[in-house]
């Protein structure tokens, strides 16, 4: 079970994100594009860092959106959208190559990343994108209740897929994410550990009204945002290797 | 004698340039990467109709200036243009791919351009960003009085280098290009014909001060601006075929 | 019946609409404030053209999207759009004050303008703007067969409503403009001229499937996008003056 | 004594700076406008944070560089700079007086305060700008050993200036602030307080080479980086109210 996590956030002389204290604990590093957050300062020092780590790294693409973070969904055409993931994966993907780095696969960012779990339509231009770019690139999407159709489309367009899970979040029945803004959809760090463990050894998250719900994850979602997460990180990383 | 011209330069709902009419007629399309024009769309566009008409590609880098068209010096330091070079290199670079096409080579844009032919320091680090990308583009430049120095220069480090001349722009004693302010600066229909002869059959420009200066040009830099552009290309066309 | 005119569109070294044709036939300059299209420079100029022609200047703000034009719905919070209104609309109020002019209204742009028409918590948040802005400012929206509650609905908050027509854009029988992608959504010039002739003599507007529809429109929106919309501007003006 | 503080310089989701923290003890607060930090909800959130301390609020305009911070030169035409110093400035007003707050001075920064500092012509350009406002500003700026040619140069323009000096920065002979590159340049804390106490008691500094310097200072800058900036603000206050 991988670790993955955002990174190369940071924009201009605006630091967000503890980039150095947590890549010596993930295995893939999903490295913003200029678009919602990073810009070519941070995409190289945040490469230059992955690589000392010898971390993985990703695309991290968004919508267009720098003040609003991303988190703002964007109606875009969908040859927009597969012109404007193109852009972002190309420019970190040569970037990367300078560092002697492979970008090995795309993980949308914010509304986009939303967006693409919940509409059809906006997944298939997705997979549109990553399918028509020049070298193949898995990507990563949430594992639901649904991993096993969106398994069967990637697979029919050759498209590699990475599952990832949440190890800090709670799971409604669909399992989807309970959004942010609901009581309990952040988990303590106990629940974390025990999500964890479940994920790993059962392949398994027990959901908001105590289901079990099976989701087989590639990896699983952390964060470096603060020391807090750092802390959690670090757990997570020890309880997998134990 | 290759024809060589700045594309892809509208952006948005904006158009500019008649890159469609222009296209048919030139060897190098100098496509602009998306930070003093063009898009992720305008980019994906100017790329398949350079793909249809098999011309060579560039990419036309800029200072991250939009409003001001790249037309405005800034001080960057050179970490920050190189790590911007790169990235509106690889932006490009992978979007060509996608269409099948492979960058070949660089042209600084605007300021960016003037400043580099003006200050040794910013030519050296546009070489740096130039030798230090993952894969060997050649850079384009004036050819001037001192084109034997660059060469040099550029040999030394591992670079090939592409000079271009201007049909229709007077050149200095040094052989500059005269300032656009200045009156004369800008050659009439007959004189780019004459200016285009010389620097094929013989490689010599006439100066502002009536001196023969001999410029060794790979490449003459045209425009497709408007329909008189479109006009002067062709001509100029006719006359390398004639 | 005034004329009213989206103005100011241009960007940086690109060229949208000719303002300064049309600009003497109009009464009302609706002028861009940055965010989809203008910049100080265009808004500057766009100010000083209003001014000479004596037409009363109007800020036309936006989403923040200018590679889409501002015709992209984003899902900005109400607190965001009020920022975001209040932000357009005090760049271009300040700016017009130093040619000694007063803004005297608000015309969304787009994606936000359909936004507003089609979602009641959309106008409301732009009602909020509006009000809490610290000079008073009409606000233009489509007249529709919702206009009696739109104006009961600004009235209780002290808003002054400015309700325009379109001349050249067919309606549905709800009083929205058919979408410019089905088949006769714009008007030929003779339709134009019978639908200006009905508005102003008896308020009504033959919808698409050929009922009449009341609608009392304070101004109608004209084009300034090239030779053709020109002339149709000055039809309708001596139309309107006959 | 007056104390002016750089505010309002966080951008999205991006955080700079203890606005909340320095409040409460500075005089004057300079709020960016959009450029080269703030967005409109950072200045709708700092106006209203000033106008609950009641602290005077001036605008902080810059060249257009948020990737840069506003700390590169631009070469911009006077005229763009005076649009583009109005529309900051005239952003930053109308919002201000959403919240019943007028704007009282502007205080360029980064780049833009240096070159004004050192470049005649821009320093007119800034004084234009200032000068065809629709209300009327003082600019503040440093002082310096020019600072009586500054002042009879703004007066003949009708300009209001407001010198600020630097109580935690090393003076050179020349009345300028030392490189922060150079060691030394930045003082200690007891060196601090030995300036502020010498500007405020006797309007004199002590510059690099021990001379004593007269500067005429009506504000004092201070910073609200972070704890140990607050402490220092904090104690520049208990000492110009001791």
């Amino acid at each position: 079970m991988k670790l993955n996590c955002d990174l190369g956030e940071s924009y201009g002389s605006w630091t967000m994100g503890m980039d150095s204290s947590v890549m010596p604990y993930i295995d893939m590093a999903n490295i913003a594009c200029g678009f919602h957050a990073g810009d070519a300062d941070v995409m190289q020092r945040t490469l230059a860092l992955a690589k000392h780590y010898r971390v993985e790294v990703g695309a991290h693409p968004s919508y267009p959106d720098r003040q609003g973070f991303g988190r703002r969904s964007m109606n875009c055409s969908a040859e927009e959208l597969v012109n404007l993931l193109h852009y972002q994966i190309a420019a970190l993907d040569g970037m990367a190559q300078v560092h002697g780095l492979e970008l090995s696969y795309v993980k949308p960012h914010g509304a986009l990343y939303n967006d693409m779990m919940r509409h059809p339509a906006i997944l298939q231009t997705v997979f549109t994108a990553i399918q028509s770019y020049h070298k193949p690139l898995a990507l990563m999407l949430l594992a639901t209740a649904e991993q096993a159709k969106h398994q069967a489309d990637a697979k029919a367009q050759g498209i590699s897929l990475l599952f990832e899970a949440f190890a800090d979040r709670r799971y409604t029945d669909d399992g989807l994410l309970m959004p942010r803004s609901k009581p309990g959809a952040v988990l303590d760090k106990t629940e974390v550990m025990a999500q964890v463990l479940l994920l790993v050894n059962e392949g398994v998250v027990i959901t908001e009204s105590g289901k079990r719900l099976a989701l087989q994850a590639d990896t699983l979602c952390v964060h470096g945002d603060n020391e807090a997460a750092i802390a959690e990180v670090q757990h997570i990383r020890q309880l997998l290797q134990g």
